[in-house]
Formats: structure tokens, C-alpha cells, sequence
């Protein structure tokens, strides 16, 4: 008997062996980056080195870079920052993650949301339509979906955002590590990733911004990170960000290798009556979101789990609750929502995690069909 | 030759080897807190085992406990909970720390700074007539200062606000796991505690709350934390946190030895021409503060850092920059302000250690005398 399967790394992906030695490590070395002692300056070298890798991993620089506790505290400074700076409205993907969508409608301005077409894509001709009349707007854009991997044309969207002179936010937790990206190349202001969706440990993340855009927390605390981000700073979590965005940049040709697994399964599960969501879009090479008329999600997810493979209905955030799909729907295919699961692998899935998923759906959709001819 | 003598655990204390081995193995063990699947509830069932634990060490229950990603978070979200409670004014203790300074300043609301006698110790009789007279308040009061240790009559304090029905909000960041905490007894309505100041890791803390009182932060995300600080919770960092709670409870006795070894160095001090603040106040067992007269506090701790003893100038925060201690000057010592640094020991620290601190500070502050007879 084999192993449990884990195919969840959009939840959190697997931690990298190098990130756990890197965090054991710091931990052992100990020392606050902000004190001027031997222990204190050593802190801070570690952590000025891995501003540096973790930078590099998105094209910026390490002046680019602000730590924070995660994703969603990095998109929560971006908007933050960019009704502090003026903007009047905030535009929303349609499929934006709910860290943003929740913080723009804190925000108290009012919220536009922007639709995707029927494969996830977000809509430019809507969007430049929509720049053309109205004030100064944040536009917030994910590099790619959670759910589905789904691709937006950032690059195409920051040609339309700069000409209005709106604040281009972009969540790219989910594509960093995925795909490769050029911050400079992307064009927006401000972007957030992640350390725990590349390998790295849960609890820390960044926000990158251009030179000259001004960002900062409310939380000021002992003016780390140069008055932008207070409290101290996570020098463990940040060597194990920093030891993953090296592996990570390392092997992002290698994990292309996925897209082949990925759309082996897919083909099975199309054949079985599945439909894989965002199929003609571009989309990360190791996401796949399906969706199965008649088989609930959560019924897919608890019977896989059960024969020992992880996976997870849309995203695995919220209560451990499944609920329809928020980002099938707004695709328009209210009829799929409920149905829809994904799966995603990353640095530690072989192909035969992927095959062997396959086996275990094909046989958990045979149970389910024979129960229901039987009822 | 020896080797370094770390004594400045007040800025981030060594991290405890079960700390270390409780992150090592959470980073290994993997898994998302929000995912319904086998890895996602061992997540789970790991967070909440050492939500318990860890809110033991301050007498509270595990449904008191919202974790954040640090002392200045869960000072932050407690402030800004307050705010939205309807307070009206808020009242800062003259010696807290900045974060929670900076918060109150940023609530747009008016602060009153509550002043501190001679030794440090917050003046029962100003906050009464100031709550007689005014509308609800926060009012902000830290357990234990970190620069002198000073422990505040918090329990006497409590009484006065809670007759007054002001939110009482305390930091404490530097007491725990140095004193017994007995949060019922306490009488807060909030309270916030950092991993790292009890041999934990950084980046993870904790906002402790009364049951019935509303906290909640702006970063709500995937609704994680039952919708009161959202973003994937820091399983790792809570693994290392809740170890290091239940080391610290464990040996909360043996930490109360530090109180001999850190007079016999103040005795050593004192006869030499030193001043030590907060003398005559209760005071943590293992964190020192002195001040000596035309002797730099960043002299000082250059020197000694050169010798291989880590201390430090005031707090760690900030830019690495050696100001002024504003805790002396809140207490009237003005004049001593320039010249006040701080040891604090911890669970790594041998009696040899605070006896080499005193050596090697003695021979500076000769070295110093001798230099300034010379010139």
C-alpha cells in the first residue's frame, strides 16, 4: 500500500526540506534583527539576504520588498495604502480571493466588480471602458486563480491602469513560483505573495511595490521595515520564504513538467463527464479545477480523502466549510459551482500522485453512480 | 576563552530547543488549518491543542485566544477593537511601548498620557479622577515594562476601569512567562502576548479577550479564527509558540533564581556609580535597567558587544538606533535617560553569565574613566 497523496498545494503547498533546515537554523541563531549587537546584526544580515532572494524570485529588488505575516496582510497594506493615497473607487476582479475583496469592501468606497468571461478571464474592453469614466481607481487583478489557475493579462491591464493613472494591485500568492514574473515587466504598483504557496513556512509574506508608490501599515509599532510594517521582524520565517524562493526559481522549468500529468487527469475525468474549468485560458501548470454534474464536491473530497488523497473543494479557505464555488459562479457556470474541486500538486508530486488520484476519483465517481442507480 | 553572553532577552529571547523541534516538526507535518482532509485537520487538531496550552500560561481558556502575528498585532486589533466598541477617548500609560503608542495616536481619538511615578509605577489616584471625568475610554496599561521590568498594579487598575466601564487593554508581552498570569484575576477586558519573548519563534502571537467583549481585525480574509483575524493561521509558529508556553510554565519557578543573580550584578553596578531604575517598584526577576552618569548607554553596549556580552540601550525596536530612553525620561530621570541600558536574562542564562556581564562592564566603565582622565 501506498502512501497518502497530498495534491493541495494551493492550500498550502508542501514545506521544502531546504525551508525547514533554513528556519531551524535561524531559530538556533536567534537574535532581533533591530538590535545593534554581534546576535542582532547577524539577524538582520540573514534577513537582508533573503529580502534579496525573495525579491529576485519576482524581478524586484530588495527596496521593493516589505515583510509581512502573509498574502493577506500584504493585499490589506496594498489597498490600504492606495485609499490613503487618494484613489476614490476600487475595481475588483470577479475572482479576486476574499482577503481582497473583504478589504476593498472595508474600505467604505465604493466597489466595482469586474467581470471574467466564461473560461475566467477578466474582461479589458470592460475595464478600460470603465477607467475612461469615473475618478482615480485601485484596480485589483490576481496574477493567477486559486481555484482554477486561471492567468490574467496583468501586463495588458497595467498598459490601461497607467495611461488612467489608477493603482494596478496584484495578488500574485498563488502564480509566484507557478510561472515566472517580472514585476518591473507586470507594470503595477503594488503585489503580494506568499511564503507557504511556494514551500516556505506559513505565517510570512510580502508586498512588493514600485519606486516611488508609498505603502505602509497602520501597524507601526518599533518602525521596522523602514516605518512600513512595525513589530518585529519574522527572521526564521523569512530564511525559510527566502530558502524556498531559491528552490522554487530553481525548479520552475522542472515544474512545467506538471502540465502533462495535470491534463493526463484532466482527460480521464473529461471522459468520465467531468468539465475542467478555464480550459482554453492560460493557466499555472499544476492547478485543475473540475467540475462533475451530479457529484457534490464535498462528497468528492471526504471519499478521496478517505482512500488517501488530499485534495480540496474550490478554495481551502473560510471554516473548513465547502461551499459552492464563488469563483466557478462568477465564471457563469452557476450549474458547475457546486461540483467543482481542484486539485494542485507542486514540488513534491510525482506522476504517479497524479495517476493515482485519477484511479481513486474514477472509483470514488463509479460508487457514486452505482448508489444512485441503486436509490 | 568563553563564548558570547547572551542578556538580552527582553529583545528576543533564545529560542527553547522544544520550541525549535515543535517548529521543525509542524514544517514537516505540513497541512492547511482550513482543509477538510487528513492533513488539513492534523493541522487543525495541532493548532488548537496548542491554543490551549499556550492560553494556559496566562489562565485563560482556549476560546480566548485569537492568534496574531505578534505582540504588536494583537495590541493593534485590541486598540482598534476598542475604538469600535464606541470608546471615546483613550488613556496610554507614559512608559508603554510604541506600538501601542503609535495605535492610539493613529485612532484619531484624543490620548491622555498617564503619568508614572519616580519608580515607574503608573499613578492609581491621576487615572481615578481622569476616569471621573469624561466620556469611555481604553485605557492602555503594559503588565511589565521592557526596559525596566516595572510590573504595574494592573488588578487595582482593573477595578477603576471596570466601575467605569472603560476597555482595559493590557501588553503583556514582557511578563509573560516571567510572572504568574492569572488573566481572570487580572480584571483586562484584553490582553496581548508575543511568542518570541518566551523562547518561542517570531512572527506569532496572541490577543487574549473576556468572553462577551467584540475584537476583531480589519484583516479578515477567509473568515479564519472564527472571522476575527483572517489569512492561514501560522500552524508552525503556533507548534513552537505552545512548546515554548508549556517550557515556560514549567520552569517559571526556576526563573525567580535570575532575581539574585541580576542584584548581585546591580550591587556590583551601583557601587561603581550606577543608578538602577524601577528599584523600588516589583520588578520581572531577570531584566535590569541602569543608568551611570556621563557613561553612553550605546558606549556601553558597543563595548561590551566587543567583549562578547549582548545587552542592550532601551528597547530593541526601531531602526537599530540608540535614542534616549523615553521610559527613563517618562519617569523624570531626565538626566539619566542618555545613560540607561537594559539586561535581561532568560532560561538559557547561567549565574556565570550575569557575573561575566558585570566584568566586562566594569572593565569598560574603567576603560571609559581612564579615557576621559586622559583627555
Amino acid at each position: 500500500m501506498s502512501g497518502p497523496v497530498y495534491l493541495d498545494y494551493n492550500a498550502t503547498a508542501k514545506v521544502r526540506p531546504e525551508a525547514i533546515i533554513a528556519v531551524s537554523d535561524a531559530l538556533t541563531r536567534g537574535g532581533n534583527p533591530s538590535s545593534v549587537h554581534a546576535a542582532g546584526r547577524a539577524a538582520r544580515g540573514a534577513m537582508e539576504t533573503g529580502r534579496g532572494q525573495i525579491a529576485a524570485l519576482v524581478g524586484a529588488g530588495p527596496g521593493n520588498l516589505t515583510f509581512t505575516s502573509g498574502g493577506t496582510e500584504a493585499s490589506g497594506i496594498a489597498v490600504a495604502s492606495a485609499v490613503r493615497s487618494g484613489v476614490e473607487r476600487i475595481i475588483v476582479g470577479a475572482t479576486e480571493h476574499d482577503c481582497v475583496k473583504c478589504e476593498a469592501a472595508d474600505s467604505g468606497l465604493s466597489v466595482e466588480v469586474w467581470p471574467v468571461d466564461a473560461s475566467g478571464v477578466a474582461d479589458l474592453n470592460w475595464l478600460a471602458e470603465r477607467l475612461a469614466n469615473g475618478p482615480r481607481a485601485l484596480v485589483c487583478l490576481m496574477l493567477a486563480n486559486n481555484e482554477t489557475g486561471v492567468i490574467q493579462p496583468v501586463a495588458q491591464v497595467s498598459a490601461l491602469t497607467s495611461a488612467a493613472g489608477a493603482w494596478l494591485h496584484v495578488d500574485a500568492v498563488q502564480a509566484a513560483g507557478k510561472i515566472d514574473i517580472d514585476f518591473a515587466a507586470l507594470g503595477a504598483e503594488t503585489l503580494a505573495i506568499s511564503a507557504h504557496k511556494i514551500g516556505g513556512p506559513q505565517g510570512v509574506g510580502a508586498l512588493v511595490s514600485r519606486e516611488g508608490v508609498a505603502v505602509g501599515s497602520r501597524q507601526r509599532g518599533g518602525g521596522q521595515e523602514r516605518g512600513k510594517r512595525g513589530g518585529t521582524e519574522n527572521g526564521p520565517g523569512i530564511a525559510g520564504f527566502a530558502a524556498a524562493a531559491v528552490a522554487v526559481r530553481r525548479d520552475l522549468s522542472a515544474l512545467q513538467a506538471q502540465a502533462a500529468w495535470r491534463d493526463a487527469l484532466a482527460a480521464r475525468m473529461a471522459d468520465a463527464g467531468a468539465v475542467v474549468i478555464g480550459a482554453d485560458a492560460p493557466r499555472l501548470p499544476q492547478t485543475l479545477c473540475v467540475a462533475t454534474p451530479g457529484f457534490a464536491a464535498d462528497i468528492q473530497v471526504m471519499n478521496m480523502d478517505l482512500a488517501g488523497v488530499m485534495i480540496s473543494a474550490g478554495s481551502a479557505c473560510s471554516s473548513g466549510k465547502v461551499k459552492a464555488s464563488a469563483v466557478i459562479t462568477a465564471m457563469g457556470h452557476d450549474d458547475l459551482a457546486p461540483f467543482g474541486i481542484r486539485v494542485s500538486g507542486g514540488w513534491g508530486s510525482a506522476e504517479a500522485d497524479w495517476a493515482r488520484c485519477g484511479d481513486v476519483w474514477l472509483e470514488a465517481l463509479n460508487h457514486h453512480r452505482r448508489r444512485r442507480e441503486a436509490a
